[in-house]
């Protein structure tokens, strides 16, 4: 049972024709031409090889395979084809055709597994347009309600459940979209891993331990604006300063808690901005985030002390607010196992790593066995048109997950 | 010879009332209807009181009164009326309300001085709407060229020097607006401090040491971007770590300098700004000012220095530009001395103080002795609405400027 390594770059490619803008990447978003095109060639795909295909009323498409137990228990597999504006043209999609191809080899060598095999077209995961990312997994979780799709709009104000409704969808059975995730046995998501972990290292795929937790802080430092001439330096409370030394301190945390913390600041805002002025109000995001959620929150405690401590000596006042606060999701320990034993059988190099990155598995790992595959990223590069992992590397992902497969559906 | 402050008061707030904006505070620009009605007012003033107006071919108007000995030396003085967006009343116009004030005394007193007296209204002082500040005294420097005023276009688009046409100005005289400024005895000016040096210590009115001088430098670094989850903590060129220190770095070097030092960092832009990427760039503005042209220009070898050091260390790519460069202007000791000995005969609590703020004295003192007298400014704040200096203090800079004027006019 040979991988098709030029089949899989054809449908890349064919894929990665839908959407192109002249920026030279993609934007394929949820709700217009360019993803009912995309689902309609999957779908002619998946039909050829004897998939039962169903559409969900909010748009999710699930590719099944019997098996030959067929009482509820199943296999899944997930990934999206949404991109963010000029994004690549693997983010997601090497899952969908990682999946394909695999399905494709079962149906050309008549393998049948016990369990039942799906995979799904997640829908809106990135939520660039619509600002609900992990849109489709979190229906099929029983945690979207009718409301969250009459609030959320895009930029242009549309309504998401308004445009939901113009491409024959319907917002009001978001209900039913839920799904049995308590008989899944196992849930996998192949994807690329957006950054350069494994191509610093030369290593093809990873598995991954699981999804770190994200905290998402806004920090608001106000001082005493003034001019950059007049105002002498001694008086000054400049909440730049501050500023810089809590940007510092973020760095100096994650560095220090080491392993999977990563602590990012990456934007920030001074007011009112002149050259000749003395900030009045800098403004900035902290992005930290731990596979281990009791460092994640003890670090995010001692940012929170240290911002008020180092303000409060420069006479500047700080705000800071939580926006956001996500668990990590770890990966399944005897998924991560097989999956090691596939690639150590196949003699395909692998390391295991944390995925810094949300994806799916994140919300459908809270109710029942995950595990992802990461292909490498070239130069670690992503979510723009330089985007790359090759085909050869998509195939050795494939492969083990086959194996891997193979093993857990029986 | 009494100062009339009801009369200071009462001009300062009929000039107020020209160019009042819905946010609360004044917008006065160049060329437009409120400088034109602005110059009208004040120029009706000082026709009642026997002053000769001219108003030269770039909108400088100039205010004479004849001396005893008119051979061509002169005592000058100088402020403006223009203002920056949502500014005070008092800015510029404490100055010329001033010299109103002694021109109105020495009238009604039927006082004549040896040199003649003259004030002049310089044009476009602040530089907000042609990014051209100084404009008017630069001219009567010969300083400006009519290529400046070509080339000079507000936000709009709208050329300079068609915006002087359009209000009855000549740019291409602009070389017949030059002064013989070998001739003047002695160049005040009276101002309000803009900062709260003298606030803080309650004196009413402060003798200026001297204009600092001003460098404008712009850095950027640039690092390496990624997503915030998926790049570890060890490999990442984060441009805005090293902005930070170079930032805390700009203060600690103004703090060791001392004494008329100030460095600020106000302006700075990080991108490309999402809450989940490392930074990819940083740009920021560096204002460095000193009274001491040496220390200036150490300091800022220094930090340049540190930036290129700090950046290679850390494998980021550092550029800084000096966008401008002004050499600091020291007052007349003479006339600070004089100055010093009207106030303490006067019994008005002084002190001598740097203006880091620039002024149209910066040009004019290249040429012949200046000196400036410096306002309380209420809370050190300015340009603002809030903007404020009591008239009490007003008068009592007016009076130890006429004092000094009858003992340096004779």
């Amino acid at each position: 049972m040979r991988i098709d390594i030029k089949r899989i770059e054809n449908r890349i490619n064919e894929i990665g024709n839908i959407g192109k803008v002249s920026s030279g990447g993609i934007t394929r978003f949820p709700y217009t031409d360019e993803e009912k095109k995309t689902k309609e060639l999957i779908i002619n795909w998946g039909n050829k090889i004897g998939l039962n295909v169903f559409e969900d009323s909010i748009g999710n498409v699930i590719f099944h395979k019997d098996g030959l137990k067929n009482n509820g228990e199943v296999i899944l597999m997930g990934s999206h084809i949404d991109s963010v504006p000029n994004g690549g043209k693997y983010d997601g999609v090497a899952g969908i055709v990682s999946y394909l191809e695999i399905m494709e080899i079962f149906y050309e060598n008549k393998i049948k597994t016990k369990y039942p095999l799906e995979f799904i077209i997640f829908v809106n995961e990135e939520g660039c347009r619509f600002p609900i990312g992990l849109m489709g997994s979190s229906a099929l979780a029983g945690r979207l309600s009718k409301e969250d799709l009459y609030q959320n709009k895009d930029k242009e104000g549309l309504i998401l459940a308004k445009e939901m409704e113009k491409h024959g969808y319907d917002p009001d059975k978001i209900m039913e979209v839920k799904y049995p995730l308590e008989k899944v046995k196992a849930y996998f998501e192949l994807h690329i891993e957006q950054g350069g972990v494994l191509d610093t290292r030369d290593i093809p795929i990873g598995i991954v331990d699981g999804i770190t937790g994200l905290s998402v802080l806004t920090v608001k430092i106000e001082g005493i604006s003034g001019h950059a001439g007049a105002f002498p330096m001694e008086g000054r409370r400049d909440p730049l300063i501050s500023a810089t030394k809590i940007i510092q301190f973020v760095q100096k945390t994650a560095l220090e808690y080491g392993n999977t913390a990563r602590g990012t600041v990456g934007d920030v805002r001074v007011l009112p901005g002149g050259s000749n002025v003395i900030p009045s109000t800098v403004e900035f995001t902290i992005d930290y985030r731990d596979l281990n959620f009791g460092n994640m929150k003890n670090a995010i405690r001692k940012i929170t002390r240290y911002s008020k401590e180092i303000s409060s000596e420069s006479g500047v006042q700080c705000t800071i607010d939580v926006n956001q606060l996500i668990k990590p999701v770890l990966s399944n320990d005897e998924l991560i196992e097989e999956i090691s034993n596939s690639a150590e059988k196949l003699e395909i190099p692998y390391m295991n790593l944390p995925s810094g990155a949300g994806h799916d598995a994140m919300i459908i790992g809270q109710f029942c066995p995950m595990a992802m595959i990461f292909i490498r990223s070239v130069g670690g590069v992503s979510h723009c048109p330089e985007e790359h992992s090759t085909s050869k590397d998509i195939g050795l992902g494939t492969k083990v997950l086959m194996d891997t497969l193979l093993k857990v559906a029986k």
